[in-house]
């Protein structure tokens, strides 16, 4: 598996449409299913996004997601931690100490501050980070909505996704119908 | 497995040792044991390190590693893409094109040029790399055997290699003799 994971991808393509879609809230079924993408696997996506304060989840006969702050202040690196964690790059497994010469009694100064090349890895990781940090939800979605999709694609998914929500509501009245029918006959 | 793994860092403590024991020409053995970390996994990462033109290895009574260019030219990032190859930070799924309302059939637009989230990744992995490339085992040795590291430890080392070699040497002669005298036996 790559460093950054699919769950990465699939949370951003998702976070796109939620910065794309106005005020519809599609559930994560509604995301994953537009996309294309496994349904339980983006379920688990957003619950990671929604303890992050990424989205909020609103519940009702229209539940779904919306994102919890403006799309300038939602950075990538922001995701990927919520979606993965903070993941060094590299775990420094300090053999410094381990030289045979030492007899097992290594100096204070074989392991006195972070190891250089650790140093050096650090650095790389920090400007990866900073890298990531720079781009926002905001100019990630201009980039890629702006990048030649034709504008009546991205209305055909927002009348997907209110005529997802209307199903749900639909089937909502029909179960509280049907409950309220079965009571009756008892 | 972190991003940049064991290997690396293995690779990058023998490399700096090849920086400091000037003509010193230790084995990936002698390398290995003397920092207490697995001997085969050692001489795997320098036939790696041989290919990609970093070491050279002598062969002869006193065979052994030393650098095969300045430690001024060789980068982090080289030893790094010797011993672990290029690996990308993340691997694109192109989910671009699985809309469910391409119905299998995704119009053009929909995969032209990179992905817009692919591309920050790309650029994030760029500057993670320009970082490392900006290392040089000169510059490393200079931090790492720079850092109170007493000058009386890396005379011991030097010392323990010569010895390393000089047993190497007897235990040539030794056989050499011992065939000799086979022979005569004959």
């Amino acid at each position: 598996m790559a460093y950054i994971g699919t769950g990465v991808e699939y949370a951003l393509h998702c976070l796109l449409w939620l910065v794309n879609t106005d005020d519809k809230r599609p559930s994560s079924r509604d995301l994953a299913e537009i996309q294309g993408v496994p349904t339980a696997f983006v379920a688990k996506i957003f619950s990671k996004l929604e303890r992050a304060g990424i989205v909020e989840a609103s519940g009702g006969i229209r539940g779904g997601y919306s994102l919890a702050k403006e799309p300038e202040e939602i950075s990538v690196l922001e995701v990927i931690d919520a979606v993965e964690g903070h993941k060094p790059i590299f775990d420094c497994k300090e053999i410094r100490g381990r030289c045979a010469l030492f007899d097992s009694d290594p100096p204070k100064w074989s392991s006195r501050g972070v190891c250089g090349i650790h140093a050096v890895m650090l650095n790389a990781e920090k400007a990866m980070r900073n890298e990531l940090a720079t781009v926002t939800l905001a100019s990630l979605s201009a980039s890629v909505f702006g990048k030649g999709m034709p504008q009546s694609f991205v209305n055909d998914v927002k009348i997907w996704f209110s005529e997802r929500q209307m199903a749900r509501e639909d089937a909502r009245i029909s179960g509280m119908r049907s409950r309220s029918k079965s009571t009756k006959d008892i």
